[in-house]
């Protein structure tokens, strides 16, 4: 059986294919731009190992992880032009590079070009996935639409933030994981095992995602500390602090969101800090991985298979990076 | 057998149902808002027209139908953005109304909940249905791209507008009607022959659309004559005068492009006359309806089955509004 790693290589081989034809170059080098800048590529591993999980790898797991990690990159292109981003994966954005119009479209036909691949998976089992791959794309719009709702609301309670981050972020996991097992031909226990698998995996990579950008190594992290505090970005870790901070912090936390002095990013810790917000954090982390893992473990099929899956699980919610 | 007019009432009647959930409402609110404005809904009719071309209507070619509108309504929320357009069917359009992301979003939901709708298409159709489907989607995205690429482009060849407006336009009325014959058990033969009756009444309706724009009667009209002329759009009929023009017209036209005087209108159509353009138009309308007839023809049905399919592509080539 392959590694995370392995898979991670092999997909990359067959992903760095042209998906679209030359022309009209205006459109589809911009697509071409996007997606030769280098991603972890981790959703469609997780298809390929979830495929792997019940039986070698079908020849249609590879168009559906292809399929999925297009609508990814659908997702990010889009995103990027709602959030006016101007960086990703170190390099301009597509509305940056080529304009937004053509970001717009080339968005458009990465998601199309997604339902193309989707297309070459056998008759028995497009009709499941199909159903399957639409709602999640539903709801990842859902979650993108939330997030931004966010923005405008001071009080978000913690439950609405987990609901937000499993639309946006979760599902995805747990879709590329379940398709793998449609194909990998899993019973319907088996999928959903895998499923809630990849999806609290998503709530507890989310968590150490917040948990690092507050109480990350500066050296590893490779990026500025508290660059979510910088933009005022509601994360579980700021949710949880507003939730049990006293009166006196809870005002000054509001405040300085408005005021933004410059030791925002050390008051905010300082009073993380005094919140014990890191030990909870890393405590609701490990609550959500061991429902995961609960769920691995239920999965009908020797252990010895599962053990990449559980690596790969365990690096992504220990990462320091 | 039912005529264009039955088909549009009683398609609108199973439209009009909830497309998508009630939450998030600020994302599904601004779906709704435009699919309750009133399109003219010729595409999804095409598609039931042709499905009854051959049998009786399949319960499927409604979800195609619903499909279809479905993508169309996306590229019109998407263009509409792209060309910062105010109005649609004669409301604020969805980026004004709702803010461009949330424009973004529904339009991509949009996009998603049309191949939820194919997705209940009988497992023996589906995967011809969404590989004419994709193909026709992407194509209509590099349609909406070369349009953009023109405005930027001082000299675009007839031949090249034609292919622009078949990609943008045509096809997705050709491939309504082909997914209706799919549907309807069509032979290959006859869905190709369904399919380039569609694309060529495509085309002859664009050159109406243009011709109406500089020569319709402003009463029956509803807008402003000219209003292509003062936006400086490529048409049927600016490329035209621009090929047959002596070269003093053709200076005179440029510069008008340059310069918009406030009688810019007039003197585009006072040339566009000496040209005789009018003329030419209607000629070349002609010659793509009558290959769009003979395709009609030799569809192997009999003729009196043909007969709602035929006035509804002389009413679409002959409107005046």
């Amino acid at each position: 059986m392959y590694s995370f790693q392995d898979l991670v290589k092999l997909f990359a081989e067959r992903f760095q294919k042209k998906h679209f034809p030359p022309q009209p170059s205006t459109l589809y080098d911009a697509a071409d731009y996007f997606l030769q800048l280098d991603g972890k590529r981790v959703r469609p591993v997780l298809c390929l190992m979830a495929n792997e999980l019940f039986d070698a790898i079908h020849p249609a797991a590879w168009d559906a992880a292809s399929a999925i990690e297009l609508f990814h990159n659908f997702t990010l292109i889009h995103d990027d032009i709602m959030d006016k981003a101007p960086l990703r994966r170190g390099a301009p954005t597509v509305h940056v590079q080529h304009g937004e119009s053509t970001a717009i479209l080339s968005g458009d036909v990465m998601l199309i070009q997604a339902y193309e691949y989707l297309n070459k998976i056998p008759q028995q089992h497009l009709h499941l996935v199909l159903q399957l791959f639409n709602t999640t794309a539903k709801q990842v719009c859902e979650g993108q639409q939330i997030d931004m709702d966010f923005e405008k609301c001071n009080n978000v309670a913690l439950k609405e933030y987990v609901e937000m981050i499993t639309l946006k972020t979760s599902v995805l996991l747990a879709c590329s994981l379940q398709i793998g097992a449609i194909l990998g031909g899993a019973n319907e226990n088996n999928q959903q095992h895998v499923y809630e698998f990849g999806k609290n995996v998503g709530i507890a990579f989310q968590i150490q995602d917040d948990y690092l950008d507050a109480f990350g190594d500066p050296e590893k992290f490779g990026k500025q500390i508290g660059g979510d505090i910088v933009a005022n970005k509601k994360t579980f870790l700021w949710i949880h602090a507003l939730e049990v901070a006293t009166p006196a912090q809870h005002k000054t936390l509001q405040q300085l969101t408005v005021e933004n002095p410059a030791d925002k990013v050390a008051q905010v810790l300082s009073i993380f800090k005094d919140c014990n917000v890191d030990v909870w954090a890393k405590a609701l982390k490990q609550q959500y991985f061991d429902i995961a893992l609960q769920h691995l473990e239920a999965v009908d099929v020797l252990d010895e298979r599962k053990q990449h899956l559980k690596a790969l699980a365990e690096y992504l919610i220990q990462r320091e990076v």
